[in-house]
């Protein structure tokens, strides 16, 4: 507990759930993180056991910071969804035995303090917005670009949920009406033209008819050896098959974003994810000229289209910031 | 002020100001429509002659109502945009001599009442909002498809602004990157397949072909003389060339429709404008299908895709509600 003064001695958990490791951490309300744990999460296991796995990472992680579970004001969750931010539920996860389960309610239970759930790609926005680029402002649009492509937005300083509770799926906007076929059945998504998935696809179809790539060297037949840091390599040494489907992906972004501008008017679009963060200005340059391109002068004017600035510490301090927002309004 | 009871009897003006006419009507905060005036905009005049007939417009429809205009609560203005409500400013109108018109402040000198500013579209979706089809709900959707395609959207029972205060442009979405030309300069947008506009361009190129169509008859070769009635005869006289534009246009809007459930999650989708006016179900039926081949389950499942309720007074109550939200906001 060092470095903190009396006003801020009260910490959550905030928890990053993925489909392959469980993160946890002790986190201030001005985002310091005190300890962190991780576990695996074991996806195929029965939903008490995944659970008390997230519990067990939650004690782990309280351990490390020297606090005691009930000196701890609450956990954050970001989860796969569909969910039900209100009911604490997981309503579906394709990659995860989570259907159905009482997320909040079990680890409420569990650890005897309260616990709040949301959309991993949400909170990771949460995240940005309260602790990394978006820190201050009102509007702000977060576009995670990965294996999918998964969004969030800000309106008016808070997360915006929608009817469904989902909202916010910013890779499955339609860019091209009957387009590419999409992972989610649909066609023409975001997704479809700018995913890892979709690229991939299309290097697949290149290297199969022929084409020269430095791709062949670096990952062979195993395509996930594709990391952000193959993308920099091939990009750095000119390979043409890269360059050109990077900047392609860029442009779909750029117009998806130009869209999201006339549609939404944020101040701040934070563009996260692999792709990104190992190109960075060389990816970010053609989004905003794409962008400029499809939104109207005033809905363009003075946005910034910037990088998220947490890497992959942005699904636990934004379930952080989920828990103080949520503490602080019943409170309030 | 017949079939007022006591705790009703305070009013507003709604004002709905075009590039052809003006209307002011006096409403209560129930939406009875007390009296109605209406002038023409002239909208070539200079600002001062035009916001006057604004001014005269609002007097008349008090005097019609046998209201002292300093018992009226306040006005509400529905204008074309870009504006920016909080200032009370028009910053930008093609067809009207408006652009930076200071118009909630001369309109406050000039009656002695307060004055709130929105842009038509955001005005006459809050107006189906509040006093229409989407009563009661939280999360709405408003697109209006006429000349070009306007929309709004309510977040939480509050209309979404963003940062540039012009959030909303649902007519500018991209649908098709690199696609059509929009008469904003843009391409893909909606307003590209789906507006009056746009279906014209398309008639002529056909007609121009030699291609046969009810439409020469109907219209000749004054495409004003395209109404709503004229697509209503044409399709039940079963003319191709009309129908098939006619699902062409639903079938894109639909796409649309569909992207903003991903993004926006609302429960409500209200359609306004002449087709969906004249034409209903026939035009509604295809919009909900593409709808629901380009969203989700989560977020189609329980929306409604409706007509809007109000037709043209959708303006001027819309106006209105805008006057009693500011109100009210004022002071509580």
């Amino acid at each position: 507990m060092a470095n903190q003064d009396q006003t801020d001695n009260r910490v959550v958990i905030g928890v990053d759930l993925g489909g392959t490791k469980v993160l946890a951490a002790v986190i201030t309300e001005s985002g310091e993180i005190l300890s962190r744990a991780k576990k695996k999460t074991k996806p195929e296991k029965p939903p008490e056991e995944i659970l008390g796995r997230v519990a067990a990472c939650c004690r782990e992680a309280a351990e490390g910071a020297g606090i005691a579970l009930d000196a701890i004001q609450g956990v954050g969750i970001g989860s796969p969804g569909p969910l039900d931010p209100d009911k604490g539920i997981v309503i579906e996860t394709p990659n995860m035995n989570l259907t159905n389960a009482p997320v909040t309610a079990f680890l409420q239970k569990e650890l005897g303090i309260p616990v709040f759930l949301d959309n991993d790609v949400n909170v990771g926005t949460l995240g940005e917005y309260v602790y990394g680029a978006g820190k201050g402002l009102k509007h702000v649009v977060g576009i995670f670009m990965g294996t999918g492509i998964g969004g969030g937005v800000i309106v008016d300083g808070k997360l915006l949920h929608g009817f469904s509770y989902n909202a916010g799926e910013l890779g499955h906007m339609k860019i091209c009406a009957g387009g590419d076929v999409c992972g989610c059945g649909q066609k023409g998504c975001l997704e479809a033209y700018a995913s890892k998935t979709a690229m991939i696809k299309r290097f697949k179809n290149a290297v199969n008819s022929g084409r020269k790539t430095i791709l062949t060297k670096l990952v062979g037949n195993d395509w996930s050896k594709l990391t952000s840091r193959v993308f920099l390599k091939a990009v750095e040494e000119k390979d043409e098959l890269v360059t050109k489907e990077v900047r392609r992906a860029a442009r779909y972004t750029g117009v998806a974003v130009g869209s999201l501008l006339n549609i939404l008017s944020p101040e701040m679009v934070v563009i996260g994810g692999g792709l990104v963060e190992a190109l960075g200005d060389r990816v970010l340059k053609i989004i905003r000229k794409y962008a400029k391109e499809n939104s109207f002068p005033i809905t363009f004017q003075d946005v910034q289209i910037v990088a998220a600035a947490l890497g992959d510490d942005a699904g636990i301090l934004g379930a952080a910031a989920l828990a103080w927002r949520n503490l602080n309004e019943r409170k309030s």
